[in-house]
């Protein structure tokens, strides 16, 4: 019941979803390499700063939200929303939607089939999109994890992302994970943009994998999406404008001046120390954990991200 | 991009968690049998009541948020939750934890190690209680979810929770998916005796399963904890009692006059209809789907709760 006990427990589970690393040192008394022990043992070849090019900002009242692309997975959609991003569309648009343990979503909240004329112009930008539902696999670089999933044939981390891949028909996807973005779409296959996009907040919605395309992850300021009042409309849509969150702005990072950049490093998932973190999930080294399950889940390795740290930065 | 885009997305993405059964008649075009469907199809005993002596009511200014608990897998600690809730130990007592993909957790604020007067007192509950992580499997009915599972040997379903279970030790537990309730503890296996709860709100934090005791689920209301601000503080702790959301009240619903208790129902997990809803799930058969995976995992089932209907009531 007391503070201690709490914090104790909050300790041992600590980082269950992606945050910045922290850098206290380790206790003393260890089973074996924690999660933090890995990240505190890492080097600064273990760590990729994100590509400002491929970096979307979405600017809330609350904050920013980081979002890393995907080129690799759905580079037509990438691009498009890059385009889209460039030429502003999405500024004084609106999150419509939050469904509880599902995703959160934004868009033009305009009826645009009543009244087309009131839509956002999409600018440069497509206005059809072939799907993009998986990639070629010979692409895409791939870390497998050991793991069973009962989703795909095979799972594992491709240039930072959590993915599945299929060596029957040699493709690979974007696995939907806590974070993942993807790209809103109608029940044609082709009829997504990318501007509607959504990002999961709940439980990973993995029957969703390779039905839609994926375009990204949310690296940093999940909360300020999963902490959303949930709409009370079909689907966790919001019923009335008055319940929309506003979006400032949605701005690629290439285009921010860079001293307002959020400086920020993901490690990488091609390295031994990303092997060395996926184990210590495996079989949690913490004093709290009395069964070791020797699993893990691929939407249950959280991917450390942190600040560039200073000595770094200095070379 | 238009409104009507968003909500066949919204559609077809429905029901990602528990809810309120929709009674909506099906549209017409099919592929299959949609978890709609088998929920318009299901009869009177394909749902079970509540018990209001193993129900709890936690009362929030934003509402109720209702708990079934489950005393076949922790018989000492719900006893011990229903007399502490019998007490009213929480009335006045807060969330004092909100960690993103994680959980939110309940108790006493106050740093009993350091002012143990100021504790609230447990009244004629136990200070002390074995560890209960696992139940003798021989106790529990089991309806055994075919789907490979990664965390334990055996998954499936018994009395309406979803439950793991290891023919070689034969135990069984209730599992870490999102809505599940488990008893806060320190390092110590039996430090934990119910007084602190904490709700999974995340990605199903299987690690703990047989780790710790869980107690039960939330089967409505999940979105009053799971939208809550998250803690800033290590481990999503709220830093200063002002940010806390404070408990009105926990209730046995038995406590509680007959006129102000909710009236749910939730679907029985040992039924035909149950494994058609399962089916439903494990190859989507909304026309949104194009790829059917032939596969779910134990915590992406919902487990569908409704009001009474009012012709089965009138009986």
């Amino acid at each position: 019941m007391s503070l201690p006990r709490l914090t104790l427990l909050a300790c041992a589970l600590a980082f269950a979803g992606s945050a910045l690393a922290q850098t206290a040192p380790a206790p003393a008394a260890k089973k074996g390499k924690t999660m933090q022990d890995v990240i505190d043992a890492s080097t600064a070849s273990d760590w990729r700063t994100l590509d400002p090019a491929h970096t979307l900002y979405l600017e809330l009242a609350s904050g920013r939200v980081v979002i890393e692309l995907a080129p690799s997975f759905a580079p037509r959609h990438v691009a498009n929303i890059e385009t889209l991003a460039k030429g502003h569309y999405w500024d004084g648009l609106a999150i419509v939607r939050s469904q509880d343990n599902f995703v959160v979503q934004w868009g033009d909240p305009t009826d645009t089939e009543k009244e087309p004329a009131r839509a956002r112009p999409f600018g440069a930008a497509e206005k059809k999109l072939p799907a993009e539902f998986t990639a070629p696999a010979k692409d895409l670089p791939f870390t497998r994890l050991a793991d069973v999933d009962g989703w795909a044939p095979q799972v594992g981390f491709s240039n930072g992302f959590p993915a599945g891949r299929d060596p029957k028909t040699n493709v690979a996807w974007l696995a939907h994970c806590y974070g993942t973005v993807g790209a809103g779409r109608n029940n044609a296959p082709d009829s997504s943009t990318g501007a509607e996009l959504y990002v999961v907040t709940g439980q990973s919605p993995r029957q969703l994998d390779r039905n839609i395309t994926t375009v990204g992850r949310v690296v940093q300021g999940m909360e300020r999406l999963s902490a959303l009042p949930r709409g009370m409309g079909g689907g966790g849509f919001y019923q009335f404008p008055d319940q929309y969150t506003w979006i400032r702005a949605i701005t690629l990072a290439s285009e921010v001046p860079e001293a307002e950049r959020t400086d920020l490093q993901v490690m990488r998932t091609d390295t031994a120390t990303w092997q060395a973190l996926v184990e210590s999930r495996r079989n949690r080294k913490d004093d709290f954990y009395h069964f070791a399950v020797n699993h893990i889940d691929l939407c249950n390795v959280p991917i450390p991200v942190r600040a560039t740290p200073k000595d770094d930065a200095a070379k």
